[in-house]
């Protein structure tokens, strides 16, 4: 096994002390980056996904062109309800359409638990790639969208402001709904574990649409299957739980024994880590609109970020993927700020 | 000046002990009412606004039917910067479209602070119409969008999920977004003391967007303005703030003095009021999805908010406007619920 010549991150989660926070970007393997949008123009969106080769190249721009301190597999979280049987296209900056959504219990039949060696493969194999072409440079993270996330799109069959018809569909069937939760849940499990046998150093968890729901609903629907999530892993593996917009629960997360939980800019850091507690490191939560700030707004308000955070585990991130029109030295700047701060004492 | 006869709304925000909240819905007058299709089947959306007759008519119907205890003008945000000289256009089921948006100072020389009798008029005239139909039924709400949520909409040029345009706009040229904000203030000042005078009992400021924003852009970029608002009318009339998901910032929101301020159902009760303090009404929260469970369903979750609500100024809401897709007799439910309720002792 090689040795890891930046492990940041992975002592951030583990609650060291280090001499500044790690730093990486939600979808800094993306849009704003040139050299993707060549591939995207040359292969489809699976084909970038399920060609290990393309995958690991794609994975490891941002760690070459931006210098990030962890590499984040190329990948989507609607890998899992594909490798479930449902059909997902992607429409290139429309989003996902899953053209026979569930609806009701007997759809359920239409799912399989997969064997994720046999369907999700090829993820495995492109961890495994990516391992070695960054040769202990930064960490690897492996991901997967929560149970409740996948089922908005499994039931909406699309994206959506509200996903009304995925919230509908839970309150007017409760019992299908908690057994397709169920489904997807000991489905993320194997596929995860199976992302950690191939190399991933870290895995984090995308709740995309926990904010959509109350806090009870988001206890009932999304907390409990993240929990068995994290109780499945986080003995073999550093964990990371984001929940945009669900910060109310950030007590409840923290109590999943999750080594880090993500946080968007609508909170002030001083409030999320009262929430949180002590111990658990924050990861966030940079306003990504900001990146298009003038670079001299982006070095003062990220400073001025990574001081509200210190005296706990940080680590610097954006609150949301990083957009497509960000130029790329906007995202080294909020990079560089990060790698040239220091903790005093 | 006709005697009111069911004033439970206005006692509830004056802070005085009711025997019940009182109750209304957000987009109560809207598309789930088969007699509020039938009118947008035969006439535009900005003739629905435009006609006193058809906006009273539209505005009456929920009284009648549904039996809510106040009445909200129909009517929309954008009338606002379409009166400031932006030319607005509503695409039936897909939004708004201002196909010229704001995007340099210079974009600002074609927006005028209109004379708002000449321009606004037709609510004004819908307002005392609707009034004198009333007959002191219920009261009369006016209302008007906050001036970021506006904004959003006259820089992005029409809805969004992140508004980042009307964003970076903000953090690029601070100077000219906060001489926009200024100007779309002093309209909506005058605007809303035309509708207090046209006899609106009861002002609501939707701030639609404001959750986008994190703690310091909020109060930079809207409660300051909202507070120039709420200063400017609340000695004359009774003023409720809702900014969906910027909960937040309650504590900021309760010291403009507002008499009520709307939260949406992703934060319980007892920490919006923890936050908000004592004095104000807490307006809302129930998921609108939640309208589409079993009426048995409803009314329990119903009773369960409005206990948890009690003790306090409270007005029976949903924390967004109704689903298009809700049966009749499930708002009905909804309302009955409260109808029904009575506080202890």
């Amino acid at each position: 096994m090689t040795t890891l010549k930046n492990d940041l991150l992975l002592r951030t989660l583990r609650g060291e002390k280090t001499e500044r926070p790690p730093v990486w970007m939600m979808r800094q393997a993306g849009r704003y980056l040139p050299d993707y949008m060549k591939l995207r123009d040359k292969y489809s969106f699976f084909e970038r996904c399920q060609t290990p080769e393309l995958a690991a190249e794609i994975t490891i721009q941002p760690i070459e062109q931006v210098g990030v301190d962890a590499a984040i597999i190329f990948s989507d979280i609607l890998v899992v309800p594909q490798a479930m049987g449902m059909e997902v296209q992607m429409v290139e900056s429309k989003g996902p359409l899953l053209p026979e959504p569930i609806k009701v219990a007997r759809d359920l039949d239409r799912l399989v638990l997969p064997d994720v060696e046999e369907k999700l493969g090829y993820v495995f194999d492109a961890l495994r790639l990516t391992k070695q072409r960054l040769d202990g440079r930064v960490p690897l993270i492996g991901f997967a969208g929560s149970p409740w996330t996948l089922l908005c799109y499994m039931v909406q069959g699309k994206g959506s402001k509200t996903f009304d018809e995925a919230k509908v569909f839970c309150y007017s069937q409760p019992e299908v709904a908690h057994r397709l939760l169920q489904m997807i849940t000991d489905t993320t499990i194997a596929y995860l574990k199976g992302q950690v046998k191939a190399g991933a150093d870290v895995i984090q968890v995308f709740d995309s649409w926990g904010g959509l729901l109350s806090p009870e609903d988001f206890e009932n629907l999304s907390l409990r299957y993240m929990r068995q999530i994290i109780a499945a892993l986080k003995d073999e593996v550093l964990t990371i739980l984001f929940a945009k917009g669900a910060f109310q629960s950030l007590d409840g997360m923290a109590a999943t024994g999750a080594h880090g939980l993500g946080i968007d800019w609508c909170i002030k850091p001083s409030l999320a880590r009262q929430l949180a507690g002590p111990g658990v490191a924050l990861q966030g939560n940079y306003d990504p609109a900001k990146l298009l700030s003038p670079i001299p707004v982006i070095q003062k308000e990220v400073r001025a970020m990574l001081d509200a955070f210190s005296g706990h585990p940080h680590i610097a991130n954006l609150g949301h993927g990083i957009l497509p029109n960000v130029p790329v030295d906007h995202a080294r700047a909020f990079v560089n700020t990060v790698k040239e701060y220091r903790y005093n004492g």
